[in-house]
């Protein structure tokens, strides 16, 4: 199975997008193995997460805003603006494919686990998700 | 095959976990393919480090100190201590999934490197693992 | 499909290998799927990154530059030089393994990405990556 998804992100922020991927497990049908998700930009990323208390991902935000500074002067690539440069290192930091065991035909995720798409940009944009699953053998 | 291992780790470092995953292979008897690991929680996570020095894990853990400090003050989910959301970043930072290729049945690591499970929490606790092996193809 | 690369690289910095991928995966006919690439290595790394301005990588090196500290007196594990243990952290941060959907045939890459090798020691040395093809199921 393999199929594309999109989203229009509201601006910088995570979304969950854990109960999509596994809407489309349940039509796949595929009892055990590994299902992959990529995301085909490199200004927002993916992210496992504490899925609980949404100050987690409020902390994030803020520890990534202190280690990677929005407009740092030492940034030549500025050209579209402050979150540009910044978006692709915090891309690299979270990442953009991540893959996560399916068992009994779900996402084998830990109870405290949610996966999130994560956009860096200010401004929202269209962003595409390729999510394709193999066979465990 | 896909199988879930436990492990009770002291508290916080690194458990070198390549042996164990050797050994589910060989009962496996894949040939070439893929093996993933997996770890079920969001403050313990998986990392691929050098393995003959022991040193350079401590100084991992010495600069992750300083790169995410336990207990930052502008941290907002602090309930369960100083540990509790720099975990959370530590794990997101060294990832909670990876995937090695397997040759002839066995990881196909470079000779320096290891698979560690990193518990960022102060105290140990019951961490689980899953491992998954897909034909090459 | 299971394939070894070697690179002899130029020092720090970064080499574009996705047209390399794109020529194995010709060779493979896998028509959907997935491309496991592989660095075996803990000194060198694999990045997507964006893929038309080069300041980006540029930008990306200073960064890591700030981040981690080459020859920080914090580090214990220094024999091989100021870059060792940076370059192990580097390595970490970036990571060593990345999973790419295949469809029609190749890489499923945004328009913009690029797969990246990332030495990370001053001096070049021979690198090798492993590319594994696994098909959808």
């Amino acid at each position: 199975m393999q199929k594309t998804l999109s989203y229009e992100t509201p601006g910088r922020g995570t979304l969950d997008i854990t109960a999509d991927i596994n809407r489309e497990l349940a039509a796949a049908a595929l009892t055990s193995g590994l299902c992959h998700v990529f995301i085909r930009h490199t200004s927002a990323s993916l992210m496992i997460c504490e899925n609980a208390d949404p100050c987690v991902r409020a902390d994030v935000e803020r520890w990534l805003q202190q280690a990677v500074h929005d407009g740092d002067p030492m940034f030549e690539h500025d050209m579209e603006g402050d979150d540009d440069m910044s978006g692709h290192i915090r891309s690299i930091f979270t990442g953009m494919d991540l893959t996560v065991p399916i068992t009994a035909g779900q996402l084998n995720l830990g109870v405290w686990q949610g996966i999130y798409l994560y956009e860096h940009r200010y401004r929202g944009r269209r962003r595409e998700i390729v999510i394709t699953t193999v066979a465990a053998g």
